[in-house]
């Protein structure tokens, strides 16, 4: 079971000044108690749409069926999507299939090679389609995106349907799956007209929310991952917070914690730190989550608030060797979250080959995992003795089930948080600007008067380059 | 020529609430003239231990004599090291070769693949040894550490050195290369031991400054990237950065604003947000030149000062839809510095396949490098709009010589960003706690009295265990 530890967060443990006090903790009980409330009340009517996901029968049947036509012979799966579609797509690839899945031979592999392309870089997509090759038969496309208008994934299906329809004419169809809103909206419609095969973008769950629909659950499976053991991960967290006493519930006093750290000690930056390369990019998903989530201008009174604990992704042990000089020398500002795992998948013994060299002896016969955790502990520990805040998440393993834990229990704390500083935490109101300005300086009609406001921003202003 | 645009940091653009004004400027000019005068007299006097690597003939001569004696049948490189010992080394690889690298034919690449193994997650470790598989033969592991006594590398050195005796024999010393102090030293001595080729770690540059060193050219030179452009990009940046008039020096004015943004306009984070792929990882590189230079508990006088901005890497436009929400709405405490590239390895051509349909015609026809320009400049301007500073950082295109610009820029920024905030930007002495707690932990002798300061770190107080 997954599990919080939160001493080393306390004033016991790091002093007042930037520990939490069992006052601190009194004084949120009420407006804690209120926000689980709230969110009970939500989920049991169905109304916070993620909360749903880990039950549904039907998106996994869906998705499963989807899987059972087009693995045999696929060799390739490539996403096209971003942000909430592909933050989670990668965050489960990486976790659950190793580090050297694509490099694999297809009989060592458990699936479908993986690429995401999350980005309109013209150097990733070239050389990302100059890999495929003369694999575009075998590969399967995955378009994910609500309306099909983002910019960036609509520029990458345009060119990949043209590119497939050159290849491979009228059976160019067959390679494209379609993950949108089920009823109206540009892709779909494409989609009906082409005649893709189509799985949904829920309308009650906000990108950033969505990876345990089908917009994850699809290339998960393709790479064979157990998706059924990532749904009940996440339905188990769902019962553990749903828990009223707070005390005893992991998302209500990973949300304590936070808040009390951003609002009351002063510390602004939250930062994920997995000691495991498989959790890295969870830790990607979870600065989308906590930023586009957390990240507001206004509360629900419409008051300008400018709230949001600013997300930071560290790897340990390697970050000990680049972050932590700051995080225990520089500004007291940081909330540090480890991820823990107590058993990898694999795991390897040091030899005993130095004996007699006093700087490598001590490693002889102990396995690298052991290493690990003492380097976590003893990051954990110099934190501590600085005044420096530290929480861990210990997962048992990195399993399919704990990930599907792990991703609800982060969703569920965001929700918390987002009711502890009285926002709304599922709309995203600030990239609104930035998507009309790139539909402005790309000439898309009506946006013209935009347009003029840009172009001091197009040509730099020669007063000021150096 | 590398360039440096700052007209969207000044109080014109965004206000001089969060703006720089000229008289902020004035203000820093003398202090900004001292630094740049202390650090022309250090290079001067080569005390700036990276200025000169780029002028260096026989640290480039050695490693290419040691590439062309290896490269010929070499199929994998494999680095050992952390920190500074290789997040030089996968920045120069992700920004020089494509994505695809490791998965490209060996006709197609421009030399081995390479793995950096940069942590002791046991099962990245097994997973990267069981693909090499058979392999091992025609492998090179290249171990980089000064001492030989970091625990990460030590261990997995320990490991990789029983495989390849077991399995290859009295050959195996010929698939080391060890880089590592020229003098003494553990790693330095088991090499002359064992019969490894050697390189250097030099003397007076630290792990963080050492990518143009010995450290960084070896791999890169064995996946074909051309060291010389390299040297020669890092010296014509050196160059720049030594002129005095600091209004026309790229290193002075962005250390000007990095420093003025985080000592008087309340900006502590410091985002670097290159628009493409292939810059991100130079991203975690700089990640560790700022951390650890400027992360800092004490000036030189030894006054607690507790300074350091926290850098944090972004990725465009992927981090639009991640990111951009928090960085306008949130608290307006950041600093974006956008890496902007003009000329991309590879461009694509948007097809005009959907002419009718209102959202996706404008994109007909374009190129896909001018979206992702409009993208940058669209989230410049609507950061702007919300008094949010920037500045960008424009690459002509991204060739070794423009990398090895821009490595020395940041150093050099680093060393003024040092002298101004009057800290000691070249040692760590945080890190060595968390070295020592890691020795206690794993029984090396002589750290039993630290070993029982941890102990209460080591089990977790079940009241505290959600």
């Amino acid at each position: 079971m997954i599990q919080l530890y939160w001493k080393n967060a306390t004033a016991e443990v790091i002093g007042d000044t930037h520990g939490i006090t069992q006052t601190d903790l009194t004084g949120l009980g009420a407006a804690l108690t209120g926000a689980q409330q709230t969110l009970t009340e939500q989920a049991a009517a169905g109304k916070l749409g993620y909360a749903n996901l880990c039950v549904r029968r039907d998106y996994r049947d869906s998705a499963m069926a989807l899987v059972e036509k087009h693995r045999p012979g696929c060799t390739d799966l490539v996403v096209l999507g971003i942000g909430g579609s592909a933050l989670g797509n990668i965050a489960l690839q990486t976790a659950l299939n190793p580090a050297t899945y694509n490099l694999m031979t297809p009989a060592a592999r458990k699936g479908t090679r993986l690429f995401v392309l999350d980005n309109v870089d013209p150097a990733l997509l070239h050389d990302t389609l100059a890999l495929l090759g003369r694999r575009l038969a075998t590969t399967v496309f995955n378009v994910i995106s609500k309306s099909g208008e983002t910019a960036e994934t609509a520029s990458q299906f345009m060119i990949v349907r043209e590119l497939l329809r050159k290849r491979l004419g009228s059976e160019f169809a067959k390679r494209i799956v379609a993950t949108t809103d089920a009823k109206a909206g540009t892709l779909n419609q494409i989609a009906r007209q082409d005649g893709y095969d189509m799985l949904v973008v829920p309308d009650d769950v906000g990108g950033r929310f969505s990876v345990l629909s089908h917009v994850g659950l699809f290339s998960a499976a393709m790479c064979g991952i157990d998706i059924d053991a990532l749904l009940a991960g996440g339905a188990a967290m769902a019962e553990r917070c749903a828990a009223a006493d707070w005390s005893a519930n992991p998302a209500c006093m990973l949300a304590a914690i936070k808040y009390l750290m951003v609002a009351r000690k002063g510390k602004p930056i939250h930062v994920m730190m997995p000691y495991s390369n498989r959790l890295v990019h969870l830790a990607d998903w979870y600065r989308q989550l906590w930023a586009e989530s957390l990240g507001k201008a206004v509360n629900r009174a419409g008051e300008e608030v400018f709230v949001g604990p600013t997300p930071v992704k560290a790897l340990g042990t390697t970050d000990q060797h680049s972050q932590v000089q700051l995080y225990r020398e520089g500004p007291n500002d940081k909330l540090v979250v480890f991820l823990e795992v107590a058993k990898h998948s694999a795991d390897v013994r040091i030899p005993d080959a130095f004996a007699d060299v006093p700087g490598l002896a001590y490693l002889g016969r102990k396995r690298m995992s052991k290493l690990l955790a003492a380097e976590k502990t003893a990051t954990e520990y110099a934190l501590a003795v600085s005044q420096r805040p530290s929480v861990t998440i210990r997962l048992p393993a990195i399993t399919a089930e704990n990930v599907g834990a792990l991703i609800y229990l982060y969703e569920y704390t965001t929700s918390l948080m987002g009711e502890l500083l009285d926002i709304n935490a599922y709309d995203q109101p600030a990239v609104e600007l930035a998507k009309r300005a790139t539909f402005a300086l790309m000439g898309r009609e009506g946006f013209d008067p935009l347009a003029g406001e840009i172009k001091p921003f197009v040509k730099p202003d020669a007063k000021y380059l150096v």
